[in-house]
């Protein structure tokens, strides 16, 4: 049976001592974001991951959500650990007072909801999604609409879905045809939407949605789309023109129902719109950004629960004599190397994918706390970068370990007991939903490279540069391996970037080819930036006697695996942007 | 729904021009094994495997194998496909006609086998292990067992499986505990095995168990366990003492029906002994590496499998405007540079592969017979060196293209209706069975490269490094570049042999780390050989104005791509080996 035990220390330990939570209690408004305050909200959230989500996450698989006579019911347990969350004020947490929030950082909610994604990945989708609905409300809504909307699903009241998806509209929303006609002040939707999460649930009162659509006189394409908001319940208790038609049988989040959603079937689902009209794409995406990175914490989340299991089999598992093996008879598989180089595969990029997701969530704090309006832009650059690498190398990375995860087993990962390949069925959606690792690596090279012809990139690799200078001038042999590797990277990250602003940009065929591996090879970079930073924080921690149970020392033989078997790639990965790009659409289709 | 073409051109392709045919129907025993007597049978199997196996792939998975009052039963309409086999004799396609066999090369079942494995690898399971169980009674059977059991099951009346592992005994045999008492000249067996594909089933009148098992005066370890042959219906029809416990509950190949099985639980199962006492390991090798090849050749075919379903849906999925596309409106995604990117990342791979099974084949049939002895033995070598990279590099890889497959179909690719996600299921387990990964990777270190100080290894670079040198030659862009890459990536094999040979060899925690990148850096190579090697081919047949389709072109396309994309990272890979095999164990265990 697996468990998941919140990994508290490392979190800790990326939050305070290399992110640094101090800089960020100094913000304005953050003053009770202390220290203190991140132990006690991490050790309850924890308890929560562990004793409450962790122990329903096999029956959501197993049972998965239903729907029977039209009503859709979650898995048996789930509505009372949603309470346990409502009654906690837990989704509140980045949320202000005004609405019944705690208004603590977002690097302390990243936190929290690695341990639920972690616990339960299909159960926790619910606030996730419930928290970016808030965003946009938050963002882009009328006073009435937050004051009415806000306070309910701050609470976890209600919970909140994206409308987005439509089944000639995936990753192409300028495809989008559901309608909205005015009938007053409100509007009148019809349309389906596919692919909605939580679309229909039985844990709240109410389910807010918020859709795109068109209204009658929108122009075609992404300008003409609009934000409404559409309740399944209306006030007064009566039951909105919003129907849930069908779940979906998915290979793996079975307890998170996928909804196939029928708008005005009837008289027209009654909606408000949200901001100005054909605004809808630009407001969503707000709403996205929080989403992408949300789910790239499902990477980290996941890769997570699959490593403490994979730890945890392989030392339980006693089979043969390990290689090198000087003791008598046979050992854990924990001693056979190729287990252990699986392992510190998965640990060594599960502390660069951490180490990502925190700094962009300290960074999102500078941009919303910060005083200082230039540290608030640098920061927001940071967040923009960081945001298609977190979600697009980090649930590729995730994927890859939940993978590792069974391999570990063995025959026995192979068996749905086990409940390893169950990561892997639930980690596989998190490379496609909320844009595809194409969307993401896209965005990366058109928004966040060529738009600023490579400066925000470029000013990275040069910090990430200098930092490897430092740990190559040590005497440590792990923090000098570490340098070499991380310096050479950073370079095949640099000439990468440097062909793309000057051969790619003309040729938008070039630069979407290139798209992917420049996505993969800033990821192995700034991954290893993470580490590295880890290790030369750690190493300074040792050097003052504060290595008391090796836990320091540990962060310099995962950074040295890092640099010997991650970030050699980094050049493979350069090659295939720069001379790989141009071959990518070298064959006719037709002999495909 | 997914439909399953026979890729009868690539097959002929790489069977005829890239490996050769013609040497293969001039050794003695093949004449009849002509290029006419190729496109008869072929197209023959071609017809079973999209006629018959493929329409019940989909059943396999959604209803599966069933054990209902003590009786195992497949999935509706397998027996049927199974009698279809029979009554072709296609079971025997590869063994002598004394036994009922049809007598035609390797090289022939291995096409076959590849199509039937890529129709429905659940199903095929079967006809794959029964193979194998008639290659150990062929070879180490006494005469009266070969008269006795071959016809039998080189028809398929009856069907055989190898019982290996127990619930102690898994990658480690050694630890095998089923025992065997003399019982006049027979046996008692008892004992427990787990694992075992198509331990029983309705398929057939009868299923003939290999079984490992002590004899009560066995020396402990594998020098201790002989082979037996258990039937599970003994003659005049009697049931032996041998019982399916219960099925596995599987991530997939769901029809396939995974057994636990109880051996003796009464007077102990009948059986008789295969060849010596205590041999039974080393006999079954002999099974295994058939085994290995086949489980292989599965990564080959479902690669193949989740290739076609990708690019038929990408040619019809319509969805936005792709970048550098000149034309108006939307296009299907197989314009859209990262899908084409992910399909022919597909596609070069799985040409690989199978120029490195059927070159494996080849070998295999110039060691049965070829007459010159030298000849033989050098095939014997190659056949060696490839088993480990046909089983473990395919199989990673074959499972990295159905994860690719799911990629290219999006959120489509999640539902379960639309058949993605089932390669990916199916295809998890082969790097699990008939050896892991590191049990290839650890075969291939040790046997392979050291057991010969690297000679054999030095001789296969030393012509891929020719091969390279040739194509750097040509006039052809496609040609020179991978000439380049595949000498730069020959040369980095080179040196991690060289490493292993000089400073691993001593150490064996280091050559065991190294294993399966070295394992990885070798298929890397290899199939980079076997794609320069069609592209060397389909230049000479471009020359000479036989290119009428583009055919010919493509090849060179799909090469060029493996030289950009596949092959630089074969110098990260010998990092991994060079440097990286040092700080695998660099961290105690206590604290992963």
């Amino acid at each position: 049976m697996s468990t998941y035990i919140p990994p508290l220390r490392d979190i800790r330990f990326t939050m305070e001592e290399v992110v640094g939570l101090e800089a960020i209690s100094a913000l304005p408004g953050f003053e009770e974001a202390t220290s203190e305050m991140a132990d006690s909200i991490l050790t309850e959230a924890g308890h929560i991951a562990e004793g409450v989500l962790s122990p329903l996450n096999r029956a959501g698989d197993e049972v998965g959500a239903v729907q029977e006579n039209g009503v859709v019911r979650t898995v048996p347990g789930w509505k009372d650990a949603w309470n346990t969350l409502v009654d906690g004020g837990w989704n509140g947490l980045p949320f202000p007072a005004e609405y019944g929030g705690m208004g603590l950082p977002n690097l302390f909610n990243t936190a929290v909801h690695e341990m639920w994604q972690a616990a339960n990945m299909a159960f926790t989708l619910c606030p996730m999604l419930t928290q970016g609905a808030v965003n946009a409300i938050s963002l882009y809504g009328s006073d009435a609409q937050k004051e009415f909307y806000l306070p309910r699903m701050v609470s976890g009241q209600w919970t909140g879905t994206m409308n987005l998806t439509e089944p000639q509209a995936g990753s192409d929303l300028s495809a989008v045809r559901s309608k909205a006609v005015p009938d007053g002040d409100k509007f009148r939707l019809s349309g389906q939407k596919i692919f909605i999460t939580y679309g229909d649930h039985d844990m709240a009162e109410n389910i807010v949605h918020l859709v795109l659509a068109r209204l009658p006189d929108a122009p075609p394409g992404v300008k003409g789309i609009s934000l409404f908001v559409v309740p399944k319940i209306l006030p007064g208790g009566i039951a909105n023109d919003v129907k849930c038609v069908s779940l979906e049988h998915k290979l793996g989040i079975h307890g998170s129902p996928t909804a196939v959603m029928s708008f005005g079937d009837h008289e027209g689902a009654w909606g408000e719109l949200i901001g100005q009209p054909h605004r809808g794409l630009e407001y969503m995406f707000a709403m996205m950004n929080h989403a992408r990175l949300a789910v790239g914490l499902q990477g980290l989340a996941i890769a997570e629960r699959a490593y403490q299991q994979a730890v945890s089999y392989a030392r339980d598992r006693v089979q043969g004599k390990p290689a090198g093996w000087t003791a008598s008879g046979s050992a854990g598989i924990v001693h056979h190397p190729d287990v252990r180089r699986l392992l510190m595969t998965m640990k060594c990029q599960i502390e660069a994918m951490r180490g990502i997701h925190y700094t962009a969530a300290a960074a999102s704090d500078i941009v919303h706390h910060d005083s200082d309006p230039e540290r608030r832009r640098q920061a927001g650059l940071r967040v923009e970068f960081l945001t298609p690498i977190a979600k697009g190398w980090c649930t590729e990375v995730g994927q890859a370990i939940a993978s590792m995860g069974v391999q570990v087993h063995g025959g026995m990962g192979y068996i749905e007991e086990t409940g390893a390949a169950q990561h892997l069925r639930d980690a596989r959606i998190t490379t496609i939903y909320e844009g595809t690792t194409a969307i993401q690596g896209n965005d990366l090279v058109n928004r966040k490279i060529l738009r600023d012809k490579g400066a925000f990139a470029g000013q990275l690799l040069t910090e990430i540069a200098d930092l490897a200078g430092d740990l190559s001038a040590s005497a440590d042999p792990a923090l000098r391996a570490m340098g070499g590797r991380l310096a050479a990277a950073a370079a095949a990250a640099a000439r990468a970037v440097s062909w793309l602003v000057k051969d790619g940009a003309e040729h938008p065929a070039l630069v979407a080819a290139s798209a992917v591996p420049m996505l993969e090879l800033m990821g192995v970079v700034v991954g290893g930036q993470q580490v590295a930073l880890a290790a030369r924080v750690a190493k300074a921690a040792m050097e003052t006697g504060k290595d008391h149970d090796g836990f320091y020392g540990a962060k310099l033989a995962t950074a040295r695996f890092y640099a010997e078997h991650i970030l050699p790639h980094a050049e493979a990965l350069e090659l295939a942007v720069t001379s790989g790009a141009a071959v990518v659409m070298g064959m006719d289709e037709a002999l495909l």
